[in-house]
């Protein structure tokens, strides 16, 4: 399977981790994907930013089979990229949110600044109501370790909204009227 | 139709948008096109933010077919990019410049710092005399969806000045001299 | 002739430039180039970012042939994007340097802060004792202006130093090992 | 041997170096290697940023024989890359570390501000026990030469973390399901 680059397709396992204590954490961006329609490509489904906590089981040893996820929105994303050294952030999410089970399972994530000023706690939470369980996995991180965050994120958040692929089907024109790139829309603004 | 580096042309729709109670906002970012010169490529049209207003309908229903759009130049993106926490920015545009129905229709955006601080409205104003109408639609946006519009438009506008075009025609020399990448000057400044 | 990528080779055109009252600023980068070495691509020549400086000869129109030239090394480039909104730089060049006119014409760029706090005025003066020649062109720059330049200067420095195609030649390895990409050293660091 | 975007690999070379009055520093991003694995590409070893020094010997003649490394992981790259202007930092390596000689070697790199606030100093220890040597060498900067660095290694984190891979792999769907690019994960969360 090629992609459109002519490169051959495949998943592209690359983490920012850190290893805690109690827990690790582990970012790594999920494109968007999209369809391709008559006029071109569409968004199909919005990229994010996924967040992986796994409890610790030991020594450095941490339980992946026991991971929870929290994948941030882009503006989710632009929350943690603009947190002040004093600001806190907390995003709630539903996985069942619009089937039968909505309400059932409650995911927090909640990013503090530590008391000394130099770092974060990140905490998520999920409660199971069907399940009945109520867990809680904190990583503390560094100032350094959030600086890594932050440029990574600043980096991923224009890939995860689609915008690399918009300036990578530049085309050149030569006299004729070139494809543009951008929105549907017909209106003397383009003229500009 | 292929592009320089081989890959199916067409538009990529990838927009970052905000849906809010009485508007939506979209902005998707607009290459510059190239002409091919005897020398090398040059920039024909400039790049530009498009921004798009819809007004709301019902519940989180915006009609597309009343859209609104304002098309920022890379000056007008470095206001917003550079925009302080309580600063506001105001863009007048004249879509029939140069035409006989010149100051017919007027455009203008405003950003504007929300009282509490936390955020900004994001206002187009399009006063139309030969139509008669007089449109307003506002939508707020929150320091976090601010911060993904600053962070997107950074990324975006090296591209729109055509920048990231420059940097993919990297030469590699074997000896003889390379083809200069940047302006048609000839200088000592060259050889530093 | 086709670059490294596959692509036709030539020159891009693509300037961020401001039209002023007395002068017009331009600017765009120039990459580096490199050379063929048995073991991997060295810079030939280092990059640079080139400033254009035209003469206003009329109602927004500018004399292409009395421009005047200077070209930023990475360093004078970091100074730039690290000026903070009170602070003025100054660079001196000789473009004669290393040959028997050196120190005949002597170029200097001064960047400094409008009184009023708003903006910058880049001032390039060039002193020619061979032509008895002194020469001073000045563009004032928005706060808007400077920050497309700032934001534009600080993506192009990585391309400038030549980083963009250590990242570009990405190895991925097989159970073999890959080569290095980066200095040609051997020490345990490597191994980390 | 190719990459898999079809061009001919090899090391690139691409410093950004300083040189003083007592040693030379040069840094280098090194890029992650992959590994491909049956579901895709998984980072093999983890990338870093090179720093070289060199002692001088002679008006600005480096001894290459005597240089010394000292290789930064990404967050304590982070560390440097949120590096306010008084603060300092320091790191320990030890090269032989998880060998028998363990401890014998040890490396510290310090970042300290000048007095007068106009830049760091940058130093390099190296302590041998098995030669019974005792290095430091050490290297002024200017507020120019850090912010190049700062930017420069800001542009090259995101590379070294392997996220520029995750981007590069971007998939077209046509109606049938994507691969995913990023983590071996299933929860409701990818489906958000």
């Amino acid at each position: 399977k090629l992609s459109s680059t002519g490169s051959i397709m495949g998943r592209v396992f690359a983490d920012y981790s850190v290893y805690k204590g109690k827990a690790s954490l582990s970012l790594s961006p999920v494109l968007p994907t999209f369809t391709r329609m008559e006029y071109g490509l569409r968004v199909d489904r919005q990229g994010k930013m996924m967040l992986r906590f796994c409890p610790a089981v030991g020594d450095r040893k941490y339980d992946w089979e026991k991971k929870q996820l929290f994948a941030l929105s882009a503006t989710e994303l632009g929350s943690i990229i603009s947190l002040g050294p004093k600001d806190s952030c907390e995003f709630f999410h539903d996985p069942s949110m619009k089937s039968s089970n909505a309400g059932q399972v409650r995911k927090s994530l909640t990013i503090s600044p530590t008391q000394d000023g130099n770092g974060y706690f990140v905490s998520l939470s999920v409660v199971n109501n069907l399940l009945r369980t109520n867990e809680r996995l904190t990583v503390p991180l560094t100032t350094a370790e959030f600086a890594v965050i932050k440029t990574a994120c600043s980096f991923a958040l224009p890939h995860i909204i689609g915008w690399d692929q918009c300036t990578s089907h530049q085309s050149t024109t030569n006299g004729e009227k070139s494809w543009k790139v951008g929105s549907l829309d017909s209106d003397s603004e383009w003229n500009r």
